[in-house]
C-alpha cells in the first residue's frame, strides 16, 4: 500500500510517497520537491503542478493523500498560493479516487516526534530515523511532506480501529 | 468572442460569461453561482467545482478568464478556500488554452463604476445597467463575477493597444 504526503506550495511543493507493509517500517519510494518557475504566469504554474501531481498519483495510485491543514500564514499572499496548490492536489486526488486526509501541524509533530512542540530540525531528524535515511531529507519541503505521510501512517490504523469500535 | 469572469469561492463561486461583439454592448450568456455543499469533504467539493468550471469553459471556449486578485481576506481559512477555488479555475483555464487575467478589486470598481471607492451596491447597479438587465444580478457573487468580466472587456483593448505601441 502507498501513502502520499504533500507540503503544498506553488514555488516548492514537497512530496513523499511511502510504501507501507504490515510488520515492516515505512519506506520512501519517492521523495522530493515539485518546483515551478517564479517568473512564469500563475495559471501555467498551477497547470504544471496539476500535471506533476497527477503523474505521481498515476504512478503509485496511493490509497491516501495526506496534506497539512494550514491554520496560520504570515500573509494573505502566501495563504492564497498555498491554497491554490493544495486545492489542485486535493482535486486531483479526489478525481483519482484517493482518500484525502488533512492533519494539523501539531498532529504531524506529535505523530513524528512525540510532542506537538517539536522544532523543525527535530522533526527532520525523526523523519530521517523513521525512514532509515543517511541524512535528513533536503530541501525542508520534502522532509515536511515525509513527516505528513508518516503522520498518516501512524494515525490511520488508530482512526480505523475507532471506527470499528463505534460500529 | 466570449469572456468569462469568476468570483472564486468554495461554497459559492460566481461566474459570468459575456458575449462581446465589436460595436455592440456586452451580453451575459451565462450568469450564476456554482455551489458546493458545506457538509461535503473539501476534496469532493473541489472536484465538483473543477468539473463545473471545465464544463463552462468547454461550452463557451472563452478567450479569457478574468479573476479577482485577492489582496485581503478577513482570515486565513477564507483566504485558503478562495485560493483553492481560484487555483482550480486558473489551472482549468490554462489547460483549455484560455488566457487568465487577474484584476485587483479597485481595478474592477474603477472599470465598472468609474471610481475605485465604489460600494458593492453601486457596482451591482452599474452591472445591471451595462448588461441591460431588469434587476441587479443575484446572488451578489454572480454580480461580482459579471463586474470582473466587464472589467476585462473594458481593460483588454487598452492593454492590447499598449502592447502594440511597445512593439
Amino acid at each position: 500500500m502507498f501513502v502520499m504526503g504533500i507540503d503544498p506550495g506553488l514555488s516548492r511543493c514537497g512530496y513523499c510517497v511511502l510504501e507501507v507493509r504490515r510488520g515492516a517500517a515505512a519506506r520512501a519510494v519517492a521523495l522530493g520537491v515539485l518546483r515551478t518557475a517564479v517568473g512564469d504566469p500563475v495559471p501555467q504554474r498551477l497547470l504544471e503542478l496539476q500535471r506533476e501531481v497527477r503523474a505521481l498519483l498515476g504512478e503509485f495510485t496511493p490509497q491516501a493523500l495526506a496534506v497539512e491543514r494550514v491554520l496560520f500564514q504570515a500573509n494573505v499572499r502566501t495563504a492564497m498560493s498555498v491554497g491554490q496548490a493544495s486545492g489542485i492536489a486535493m482535486a486531483e486526488a479526489a478525481a483519482a479516487g484517493c482518500d484525502v486526509v488533512e492533519y494539523s501541524p501539531n498532529q504531524v509533530k506529535e505523530a513524528v516526534a512525540g510532542h506537538g512542540a517539536a522544532g523543525k530540525e527535530e522533526v527532520q531528524r525523526m523523519v530521517q530515523t523513521l525512514l532509515g535515511l543517511t541524512a535528513p531529507p533536503r530541501p525542508a519541503d520534502a522532509a515536511d511532506a515525509a513527516a505528513i505521510a508518516l503522520c498518516h501512517v501512524a494515525m490511520a490504523p488508530m482512526a480505523m480501529s475507532v471506527q470499528r469500535s463505534l460500529r
